[in-house]
């Protein structure tokens, strides 16, 4: 094959890598990927549509010299060290002009590092996030690229082609500057982790609480796919409780060990929240959560010390199912409203000018968080781009009150009944302490004050005030 | 003055420097303080005990070289790179063997690496932990120092002279490697966080909710003080209650602004917890309930659109004393359980090895979080200072037992009537869910394999699984 025959080339051929390239492929572009794997870049090449320019190599040379300029390189390595050797062994092939596109679940920080790094050799380095998992990849994920606006527009194409569409929209766009990409998808990937657990604990409610067995979980979570909460998460959760386990006659949902795992982009969603002091206690209850959950040997200590054990729950069947739909719908509002919380802060406070709107519009389609909310979400932003918080909207406002109540029920119920809800009532005491022009936290700084002279402020006159308390 | 006469120097004249440094001169030792800020050695000097030794100096220089060897130098400057710059200008001045302490609220990382780097030089650099605010710096501070074993004998006669006493015992020890003075007190402040907030979700309970006026406030908190809720930070609350206010006819407590200031170290800990993944949702709480203080603005506005108002609560007003009395017991008791199971971690797997029956005695007098339950602590860290979690002791059992159905009942309570109680909330969600040995997390493990093909673990074998659903 002659050089330069190539549009764009991807680094890593795993799960994602390999899809997207092959999406990529789909649409007309011809695509090289590297591997060392031998399997992989065989596999790639056997999985490629007849009729469509995929090639695999087991060099990074091979695939460099192959690529039209200024080439295309994303690649798609697990965070950390990874990508900064990929990065190393790039730099003795490509020239100034060239692309880099970091497509993994890198921090923000090194994201910004590498961008400033390989600018100082004339290289642009784009982080995106992508999400949609294996299917998505192949059949149009959600994409969030950020950074270098010199280099977007020789990427667009591609990108464009293979993102999901929604009313003919690409669900990607250009989403800030810097690191921008890989904040976005980071916000994204805490407000997964936030409904999976909130989904979870509904789970719970319903099937410990209420006695509903699979199928009728199945019935409740697919008929709710059909109403307001109509969404991904809640889609692949009605399917989940169908799967029958192969190795024994249980479904799979009872044989599966309750400890989850993580990748980290949950936390360092939270920590990074933290950083700029913005309230995301939702999510950071997902993760709290997560962390409980792997310490099974010390929680089952625990249960035989205190003789825990869930209440079975007397509202009628039909009633408590609409409340947990309402107390459902309630937490995933507020999820969504403290990462886009989050996401607006940072726009400015890490000068990453984030788009909000199309941000919402993004995740509209081929995400692991797409839901119909997101059609409301993005008519809001595109009506004001600068909203502090989705709260403060007035369509939100009404739809919030009409499931407050049943919340504030659920939340009672599991309080009584010894269910571990955090993340429903960490969405309550969010949505109060938000929503209290009053909170007791006079005292804190009256405390603060007392024993360490930090100084308070004052309800009548500005300025900062100390007292020498208990004279 | 001859030269090298002097057993300690400070760097720093501020609060803490300049009381901590008139409490050593107070038990006998010859103390010198450097402040470029001439009042403050001015005023340093004319605060010292009659017949004390004690000298403010305005150059580094001066101090340096009148201290005797091993020079012992503290250093009381904001945290960050006031720190690093401190020690650049030291760096001439001192010799091999001296002592650099830092006894600020460093970052534990910052002191690592400062560790390393003045080991270098053969230097010995110790972070050091102090609490107790103004007034127990100068009569009885409660000391974490970590780092140097070598170092700490040279230090050991003052820090035990100053530190508070309990029983004779005074409250200073060692507490590990490298920069385990620095985690320790980070997580004492963590702890404060946490049950600073929950005191205040109670005052509104009481006040908001149950009518209290700051009278009634103060006698319920004063009786708690005589109760097994005795504590530093009750104490102080119902002084709070009586303060006149000197620029109305108010109380003070009725005029002070509703918004929460921070100085970081809050915030690290539940950062710094999420690193290693051990869960401390009240404390993360605490920080979140700061953090939405400052929205004072969002918040008048939320208030105003979705008309919130706490309800009065019809609970007779001494069962409902009660009843908050021991949600806030059971709260408190979670906290400390949450920063010291972190403690455990962190000792292992940032290799600290902290001796956390040292811990728990160090804080049982002179620091902010000091407590009648630090007493029960000691004891039983002594008999087991691997334990995992307070949570697993059978006597912490039994005293959370007597206090679990008021603390649901005050959730419950809250829930209803739009009291923002977050951290009562929180402390309930981590009770329930480590007390659970099933956790409803399968199903978040089953979503993570579904679109994310993470694989799941089994509760019937071993190994890591991974299913295409949805066949």
């Amino acid at each position: 094959m002659a050089a330069q025959q190539f549009d764009f080339g991807m680094i890593g051929l795993g799960v994602m890598g390999r899809n997207l390239l092959l999406n990529m492929a789909d649409h007309g572009f011809k695509v090289i990927g590297f591997d060392k794997d031998n399997q992989k870049t065989t596999a790639f090449e056997a999985a490629a549509t007849p009729g469509t320019t995929v090639k695999g190599v087991g060099t990074l040379e091979e695939m460099v010299t192959q690529l039209s300029a200024p080439r295309r390189i994303m690649m798609l390595v697990p965070a950390g060290k990874p990508v900064d050797d990929v990065i190393e062994s790039l730099l003795p092939l490509v020239q100034q002009g060239d692309i880099i596109i970091d497509g993994g679940n890198s921090h923000y920080t090194d994201t910004l590092r590498r961008v400033t790094y390989l600018k100082g050799k004339g290289i642009h380095f784009m982080g995106v996030g992508v999400s949609g998992g294996e299917q998505g990849a192949r059949t149009g994920p959600s994409i969030m690229p950020g950074g270098d606006q010199e280099a977007y527009p020789h990427v667009q194409p591609m990108l464009e082609a293979i993102a999901a569409k929604v009313n003919g929209e690409p669900c990607v766009a250009h989403l800030g500057k810097g690191a921008a990409g890989h904040y976005v998808k980071m916000v994204h990937n805490g407000i997964e982790y936030a409904i999976m657990q909130l989904i979870s604990e509904c789970y719970d409610l319903l099937h410990r609480g209420a006695g509903l067995n699979n199928d009728e979980l199945h019935q409740v979570f697919d008929s709710w796919n059909k109403s307001d909460l109509q969404s991904f998460l809640v889609e692949i959760t009605a399917d989940i409780f169908l799967q029958q386990d192969d190795k024994t006659p249980q479904r799979l949902i009872d044989v599966i060990l309750d400890k989850a795992g993580a990748k980290g982009t949950g936390k360092w969603t939270s920590q990074d929240a933290m950083e700029i002091g913005v309230p995301i206690p939702t999510i950071d209850m997902s993760v709290t959560m997560r962390n409980i959950s792997s310490l099974k040997e010390e929680r089952v200590k625990a249960a035989a010390l205190y003789n825990t054990q869930a209440g079975k729950i007397s509202t009628p069947k039909e009633a408590f199912i609409q409340q947990v739909h309402d107390a459902l719908y309630f937490g995933i509002l507020i999820s969504y409203t403290q990462g886009l919380a989050l996401l607006h802060r940072a726009s400015t406070d890490l000068d990453m000018q984030i788009p909000m709107q199309k941000v919402v519009s993004v995740w509209r389609g081929g995400c692991i968080i797409r839901s119909s909310l997101l059609d409301l979400f993005t008519k809001i932003y595109t009506q004001n781009p600068q909203l502090e918080n989705l709260l403060l909207n007035e369509q939100i406002a009404q739809l919030l009150q009409g499931k407050e109540q049943n919340l504030r029920t659920v939340a009672a119920i599991a309080t009584q009944n010894k269910f571990a809800a955090g993340c429903l009532l960490s969405a309550l005491s969010y949505f109060d302490a938000y929503c209290s022009s009053q909170l007791p936290i006079n005292l804190v700084q009256a405390q603060r004050d007392y024993f360490g002279a930090h100084t308070y402020q004052r309800i009548d006159q500005p300025g900062t005030f100390h007292t020498i308390w208990n004279k």
